[in-house]
């Protein structure tokens, strides 16, 4: 049983809230008829929206974080680890920054989108969580593990999954956390798996972000037109680059980014999908990195088994037991980028 | 555009952070195999749960409150109101509470379910804000309203809805609920809406329930077995009573239970269905109290324009303009029923 916390030390907030950014509006033909109770003709619905809360520490540094989730799950991501403890919201509040906790248009409670869905619940605990969040080669953990073995931390983890509630639509869904971007007004960026795609859109859309940390980015990493690399093999499936104006992809060559994996990528090919794919994100990532530098960017990618000497995370290494040394070696690189000013 | 807004006075938090609460696991029979990715045979999936956000502030009471929302809405409900002001999650952490948010299980950030679901983008604005809200007989709104009439209110007002992501289960959502009350540890249980019902049968599972105060509750009061009152007849629907075991309806009646009404209700039948649904929820909010009081019980109506002169409140009277009155009211019951002890 999960219980309240106490924090480490207690912290002053001096605004805290929560609101909607972007979305749409449609409507259907027609006009109301007031007796009626739920036909659409003639009512509006506004969706698509992103859902942001955002709470800032008295003497707050300059830059608040934004920090938004990967696939499947929602701004919990950020908010007490599965274990227990403290996740990063508190953390970086705790560290004098503001910190604003995204979910993305369709999905959590921004989950109210203009196109309706089917959701399965389909069993899927061992592919997306033991395999693909890189617990370990299941049934076994993988020996040098960040991750409490415990039941009931198994347990909070599943549940931290949260199916898409319209279909998954990349300008819907970057457009949003693009308008939360701009609503909350410059700002660093904190992405994580799938988000690093949705982030990696969305700040090339918003003049506020001045600097980009994403926690193993996934899918859809972004090159000039023109410029996209060959899709690179996997068990998992071909990771394949996507390709925006060059007009927009100079926004990314203009600001710091770090991107950080955690350890157990396999090397070499790995027959099991869930496990393989992070080998080609991470492969991708390189190449991702050298673009943005070529182009004047200034990008670094950190392994952090092999860069940093830090063993045994997972996919949430900003979650996992080591996750306050994960926090300070993000502050330090905001430090080193100035971008820590108060 | 919505902005990050400084909270009147800063707050101290002592404690802060989330958690998941009950829930059930599936699993699909089979041995899993490794080489497969979303195919179901052999996984489980954990879904059901509610989802807590909690902040306990510097020297609080004893008792935390839990806050829990309606229909197709989530805990963004007490957060910030519509026209951008302190919502009661601030309102009552400033006055010393610990506050607990729930979004309870299949919607918001706890939309994992075991049960699939279609989700119909359906325009519905008029019927649920206009209407349902009573912001007035649409198109026009009341003569008397505590509602900001700009359009960015209206807009992020109409966002705050969010679809349910399985099939709505009185038992699951309110064996989930019980799970969150039983977590956090003796509490204040408020409820709004949908909520309400919800929170007579979950504060009748769980042990720790020390006072209700319910928000304009809707359908699902609960009476003991055998003393369901006849169904009200209304342009909406009839209103129907629900019987509960004695043995779990008697926890209704040891703890005192306060329900507040807003303005604008219908004294007698009116053709439109958003706005008679609340003459006939009143009416059995006053059977309801009265069945409470006759097996002992403390519970109490309060129609706030008829009882306290307070006019052109809304259906979500804590996020109204004047809702500064409507948390000083509430704080004057928890005082009353020496529910404020440190």
């Amino acid at each position: 049983m999960m219980k309240i916390t106490n924090l480490a030390q207690p912290v002053t907030i001096a605004a805290q809230g929560s609101f909607f950014s972007g979305g749409s509006v449609i409507k259907t033909e027609g006009e109301y008829e007031l007796h009626s109770k739920d036909n659409p003709i003639g009512q509006t619905l506004h969706g698509d929206h992103a859902y942001v809360f955002y709470q800032i520490p008295e003497k707050a540094k300059k830059y608040p974080i934004v920090f938004l989730h990967g696939h499947g799950q929602s701004g919990k991501t950020w908010e007490t680890t599965p274990d227990g403890r403290e996740g990063f919201q508190t953390i970086f509040l705790r560290k004098g920054y503001g910190v604003c906790v995204l979910d993305q248009p369709r999905r959590g409670r921004a989950s109210l989108g203009t196109e309706g869905t089917n959701i399965n619940a389909s069993p899927n605990d061992i592919y997306a969580v033991n395999s693909l969040f890189r617990l370990g080669i299941w049934p076994d953990y993988f020996d040098t593990l960040q991750f409490d073995k415990s039941e009931e931390t198994y347990d909070q983890f599943c549940r931290w999954q949260a199916p898409n509630t319209g279909p998954f639509d990349m300008t819907v869904v970057s457009d949003g956390v693009a308008a939360a971007l701009t609503d909350i007004g410059d700002n660093i960026f904190v992405t994580h798996s799938m988000g690093g795609g949705v982030g990696w859109m969305a700040a090339s859309k918003s003049k506020n972000c001045k600097g980009i940390i994403s926690y193993e980015p996934g899918s859809n990493f972004v090159f000039p037109e023109g410029e996209v690399p060959e899709p690179l093999p996997s068990s998992h499936e071909p990771l394949k680059g996507v390709g925006i104006p060059m007009e927009r992809y100079e926004a990314l060559t203009k600001m710091p980014i770090v991107i950080y994996y955690g350890d157990n990528i396999p090397e070499s090919w790995c027959e099991y999908p869930g496990i393989d794919a992070w080998r080609v994100r991470l492969d991708m990532a390189y190449i991702f990195a050298e673009t943005i530098n070529r182009h004047g960017g200034d990008c670094q990618v950190v392994y952090l088994p092999k860069d940093q000497g830090i063993k045994g995370n997972t996919h949430f290494p900003f979650a996992d037991l080591n996750n306050s040394a994960i926090a300070d070696l993000m502050e330090g690189f905001l430090k080193e980028k100035k971008l820590d000013i108060v």
